[in-house]
C-alpha cells in the first residue's frame, strides 16, 4: 500500500524561504497569518490527514461507490472521516468569517489541499466541490441565497456540486439543454439530465447543494442563453432547516478508471425547484468565477499525486535491492536509470509546488492587498498561471505515477502496492475542469492576448531580473535566460499567427504550455537553489543544487525544441480530409 | 466498448510496398510464402480474431481470473476461443514442420500476433508464452525432451510458461533460489517459489509445461549457477499421454492494474519432477534464446495496443461533435489539438509497424537464408532492433492509450468505453521481459559494443543511402540525415564514455533509446512516403505524406535535443547520497 507522510520540510521551505509567504501577514486581512501560525496549522492538518484519511485511500479504491435505488453508498470509513475533517474546520479555512469560515489565506487552504490530495484524492473531491459551489454562490448569489446556503457550505456541513456537463455538452457548454421554467414564486422548475456530477448523491452530509447550469425558456441559443441556479437536494424550511426532498435524483453512477472513492453521478432533474444565482443569461460568467478556482484546485490534486508518487518511489528505491550498480551499491537508487527517474520526479514535484503555491499566494494578494496596483499585478499572475497549474501539474501527476510504477518494476503493476492507483487516479485530472488541451488554448488564445500581452511580459521581466549574473548559479541562470528568449519569440509568433491562422496556435498550444511551464519551473529552481544556498542545512542544500543541475541540463533544455516545434505552421496538416485518417 | 477492425490495407502496404516481404518466398525454406499466400492467411486470421477474440476483451477485463483451492478460472469464453484459435493452426504457424508446426515465416506469425494483441492482449499471452516455452525447448532440449513436449506445444494443444522470477529475483536473476536436486533417475526434484508466472495455472489446456530456472546443489552462486528444467503440470506416461499430477501448484494469483484476462500466478514447486534442458549451469544462455524472442513478442503486444488506441481515437474524433472548429467543422477531428493527437498516434503506430515487421523479417532471414553473409547481417539487425521494438513499441502503447483517453475526454475515463483499459493493459508491457530501462541498457551496453560497433554503423549507412537527394521528399530526408549525424556523434560519445564512466551511459540510456527509435521511425516514414508516392491511391498517398510531414517537423526534431541531453556527464548526479533524496 502506498504510504504518505506530509513533506513538511519542503512545504516550509517553499513558504518561508522561497516565496516569503510571511508577506501575507502584512496584508491587514491576514494579520493573523504569521509564518508561525501557518506552520502550526499545516502541521496540525498533516496529522489528521496522515492518520485518518490516508489509510482510506487503498480501501476506497478497492471498495468504490455503489448505487442502488437512487442512493449512493460511499466506501467504508469515508463518512466518519469527512465528519472529522469538516468539524475540525479544514473545509472553511479560507472562507470569509461572515459566512462561518476562518478567513485565513487561500494559500494555506491550498497547502492543506495538496496534502489531502496526496493522501486520498478521491476523498478530497467531497470538500473540493463543496468549496467550488461555495465560491460560485459567494460571487454571484443574492444576499438571501448567500444567507441560506453559505454558512453550511463554508464549514462543509453540507456538500456542494457543480452540474454543468450533459451527454452532448462537455467541453462545449453552449449545447446545454437543461431547462429552468419560472414557477411564478421566484423559484424555477428544472428539467433535464446531467452527467459526470462529482459527489452528486451520498448521505455523508445532511444536504447537497447543486449549482446548476440551465437555460430559461426565452433565452437565446448557445452560450449566451445560460443561467445558473442553486438546487438543494432537500428544500429548506423557512427557518433554514432541512425540509422535503427536491425533485432531483441520482439515476446511476459511473464505473471509472480511478478515483473510485468519489461517486460520479448521473442526475435527473424532474421539476426540481431551484433559485437563480446571478442575472439571467450570465451563467457562463457566474460559472467561470468558480471554474477558475476549480482549475487551480485540480492543479493541486495533480501536485498531491506528484508528491505521493515521488515519495513512494524514493522510499522503494532506497530499500529495494536488485543487482549491483556500477558504484557497487545494492539498492536500486544507485542504478543510474532509476536515479534519473527519481530526479525527474523530484525536479517536477518540487518545482511544481513553487508554481502552485505562488499562484495561490497571488490569489490572496489579488483579493486582499490594500494597494490596487499590487492587486492588479497579482490578478495578472493568477490569470497567467491558472492554465499552467491545472495542465502541467496534472499531466505531471500521470507521468510521475507511471514513472513510480516503473521504479517498482513488476511489483508496481500489482494493486496491493498502491502505486498503479496513482496512474488511474491521475488521468481524470487531465480531463475534467477543461481538458488540458483546453487549458492550453486558454493560455494561447486568451492569456497571451489579455491587456496587450502584458501577462507574459511580466513573466519575462521577472525571470530576467532573477537570472542576471552567472556565478555561482550560472548553470541554471544561463539556460534559463535562453529559454525565456525562446519563449518570448514564440509568444510573438503565436500572437501574430493567431490573427491570420488560428489553427497554428491551436496546433502548438499543448507543446507551448509545456514549454512555458518548464521555463517557469526553471525560474523556480533558480530561486530554490538561491534559497537553499542561503540556508544552513548542508544536505538539504546539496539535494537542491543537484536537482537544479539535473533540471537545467535535462529538462529546461526541452524548452527550445518545443518552441521550435510550436513555430511550425500547421496549415497543411489541417487540410487532410477526415476520411483519409 | 473499444472496437477492433484489422488494418489490412496498412499491413499489406508495409509487407508488400515498404519491406518487399515477397523476398522471403525466394528463400527455399519459405517458397510457399508468396505475397498472395501471406495476404490470404492474414485475412483469414483477421476474421477469426475480429469475430471470436475481440469481443472477449472487455468482458475478460471486467471478469478477470479467479483463484480457489489451487485452481484458476479464466474469464468466460476464453477457453472456447483458445480452442478455436489453436485448432485453426494459428499457434504453430511459424514452428518447424518436424514438430507439428506449419513452417511459415516468423514474420507472418508476428503479423497475426499484432492483430491478436490489438483484439485482446490478455488473451494473447496464452499462445504467447506457449511459443516462448516451445522456442526455449527447441533451442536447448535433448531429442527426447523435444519429442515429448514440442508437438503439443507447437500446436498450442498444451500451453507453456516461463518460470524465472522470484520475490527477491526480478531484474536480477542471479538471486534465483529455486533448487533442483537430482533424483538419480535422470530427473530432478524442484523446490522453491516463483512469482509473476503468466498462464501458470488454468484448465484451458490438457497440460501446462513449465520452463523453470533453478539451481543445482553443487552449482556456483550467482548467474553462472543456473540451469533450466522442463516441469510439466501433469507427468507424461511412457506413451506420451497425460499421467499423474506433478508437485507444482498455484498458491495465489495477482490482482493487477490490467491484463485481467491473463492469470499471473505464484507457483510453489514441492518436489516437482523436472528434466534438465541444456547443460548444467547454462541456464541463462538457454533462457536468453527465448527471452530475445519474447522481447520482440512484447514489442508486438505494444504495437497491437498502439493500433487499437489509434483506430478507436480516430473513429471517435470523426464522429463526436463538440463546439465548432476554426474551419467551421463540427466533429472534433477538426480541432487542431485533437488532430495533433491523432497525427501523433498515426505517426507512431504506422512507423512502429515498419520497425516491428522489418525486425521479424530479419529473424526469418537470419534463420533461413542460404547465404551466410545475409544471415549474419540479418542477425545484426535483429540484435540491434530487439530493444527498440520492445521498449519503443511498449512505451508508445502506454502513451497512445493515454492520448486516446484524452481524445475521448471525460468519456475516456469511463470503463464502458473500453479506452482506459488500453492504458491499464499497456503498462505491464513496459515492465516485463526486462523493464524498458533494462532494454535501454542492453542497447547502450551490449548492442552498441558488439562487433566493434558494427550494428549501429549498418544502420547509419542504410539510412544515409536511403536519404540522399532532396526533392521531393527533402522535408523528411534532410532532417533525417541531421538526426543520423546527431545519433552517430552520441554513439561515439557513449562508446567512449562507457569505458571510463559507465554511469553516464546508464543515465542517458532511456533517452538514447528513444532518440534511436525516432530516427528509425524517420527512416520508416521516408520509405513509406516513397512507397505511397509510387502507388496509385491518391487519398492514401496524401494521408501518408501528411503524416510524414507531421513526423518530420514535430517528432524527428526531438532526436537532437534528446541526444544533447544524453551527452551530459552524469557524475555529479550520481554523487548525491541516497539519504539526501
Amino acid at each position: 500500500m502506498a504510504s504518505y507522510k506530509a513533506p513538511l520540510r519542503e512545504i516550509q521551505f517553499v513558504l518561508n524561504d522561497v516565496l516569503n509567504a510571511g508577506q501575507l501577514a502584512a496584508v491587514p486581512a491576514f494579520a493573523e497569518a504569521t509564518p508561525d501560525t501557518l506552520n502550526a496549522l499545516v502541521g496540525e492538518a498533516a496529522k489528521l490527514i496522515e492518520e485518518e484519511i490516508a489509510p482510506l485511500n487503498a480501501s476506497g479504491d478497492q471498495q468504490g461507490c455503489t448505487w442502488a435505488d437512487g442512493e449512493v453508498r460511499v466506501p467504508d470509513g469515508a463518512a466518519q472521516a469527512y465528519k472529522l475533517y469538516w468539524q475540525a474546520g479544514w473545509v472553511g479555512l479560507a472562507h470569509p468569517t461572515e459566512f462561518g469560515g476562518q478567513g485565513l489565506p487561500y494559500l494555506l487552504s491550498k497547502v492543506v489541499e495538496e496534502m489531502l490530495c496526496s493522501a486520498n484524492v478521491a476523498f478530497a473531491l467531497y470538500p473540493g466541490l463543496t468549496t467550488g459551489c461555495f465560491e460560485a454562490i459567494l460571487a454571484s448569489g443574492s444576499d438571501q441565497i448567500k444567507q441560506q446556503y453559505l454558512p453550511k457550505l463554508a464549514t462543509g456541513e453540507w456538500t456542494g456540486t457543480m452540474c454543468l456537463t450533459e451527454p452532448q455538452a462537455g467541453s462545449d457548454l453552449a449545447a446545454v439543454k437543461t431547462r429552468a421554467v419560472p414557477n411564478g414564486d421566484g423559484s424555477y422548475a428544472l428539467e433535464g439530465g446531467k452527467i459526470f456530477i462529482t459527489s452528486g448523491e451520498h448521505t455523508m452530509a445532511d444536504n447537497i447543494i447543486h449549482f446548476v447550469l440551465a437555460r430559461l425558456p426565452d433565452s437565446p441559443p448557445g452560450i449566451k442563453g445560460l443561467s445558473t441556479f442553486v438546487v438543494p437536494k432537500y428544500l429548506l424550511r423557512p427557518d433554514g432547516g432541512i425540509g422535503e426532498r427536491n425533485g432531483v435524483r441520482c439515476v446511476s453512477i459511473e464505473h471509472k478508471m480511478g478515483i473510485h472513492g468519489s461517486c460520479t453521478c448521473s442526475l435527473q432533474f424532474e421539476g426540481a425547484r431551484g433559485w437563480m444565482v446571478g442575472q439571467p443569461n450570465t451563467g457562463i460568467q457566474n460559472m467561470f468565477v468558480m471554474m477558475n478556482m476549480s482549475r487551480i484546485m485540480v492543479g493541486y490534486q495533480g501536485l498531491g499525486l506528484c508528491e505521493l508518487a515521488t515519495q513512494n518511489a524514493i522510499a522503494y528505491a532506497k530499500d529495494r535491492k536488485q543487482g549491483r550498480a556500477f558504484n557497487g551499491g545494492e539498492q536500486i537508487i544507485e542504478h543510474p536509470d532509476v536515479r534519473r527517474m527519481l530526479l525527474t520526479m523530484k525536479a517536477v514535484t518540487e518545482g511544481a509546488r513553487v508554481l502552485a503555491y505562488e499562484t495561490a499566494m497571488y490569489v490572496d494578494l489579488a483579493h486582499a492587498h490594500p494597494d490596487a496596483a499590487v492587486r492588479d499585478e497579482a490578478q495578472d499572475w493568477v490569470e497567467l498561471n491558472t492554465p499552467l497549474v491545472k495542465a502541467f501539474c496534472t499531466d505531471s501527476a500521470f507521468d510521475l505515477g507511471s514513472l513510480a510504477v516503473q521504479v517498482y518494476g513488476g511489483h508496481g503493476f500489482i494493486r496491493e502496492h498502491g502505486i498503479e492507483q496513482i496512474v488511474r487516479d491521475a488521468k481524470i485530472l487531465c480531463l475534467y475542469e477543461g481538458t488540458n488541451g483546453i487549458q492550453a488554448m486558454d493560455l494561447v488564445r486568451r492569456k497571451l492576448m489579455l491587456h496587450n500581452g502584458r501577462l507574459a511580459q511580466r513573466f519575462f521581466a521577472k525571470v530576467r531580473s532573477e537570472s542576471t549574473g552567472d556565478a555561482p548559479l550560472g548553470f541554471i541562470a544561463k539556460p534559463l535566460r535562453e529559454a525565456v528568449d525562446e519563449l518570448e519569440a514564440t509568444v510573438h509568433w503565436l500572437q501574430q499567427s493567431f490573427k491570420t491562422s488560428p489553427e497554428d496556435a491551436g496546433f502548438g498550444a499543448v507543446d507551448f504550455l509545456r514549454a512555458f511551464s518548464l521555463t517557469y519551473l526553471g525560474y523556480n529552481w533558480l530561486r530554490m537553489a538561491k534559497a537553499a544556498s542561503a540556508g544552513t542545512d548542508e544536505t538539504f542544500r546539496r539535494a537542491k543544487l543537484t536537482t537544479t543541475q539535473f533540471f537545467a541540463a535535462r529538462m529546461l533544455s526541452q524548452v527550445a525544441p518545443l518552441c521550435r516545434g510550436v513555430r511550425n505552421p500547421a496549415g497543411e496538416l489541417m487540410k487532410l480530409e477526415a476520411e483519409a485518417f
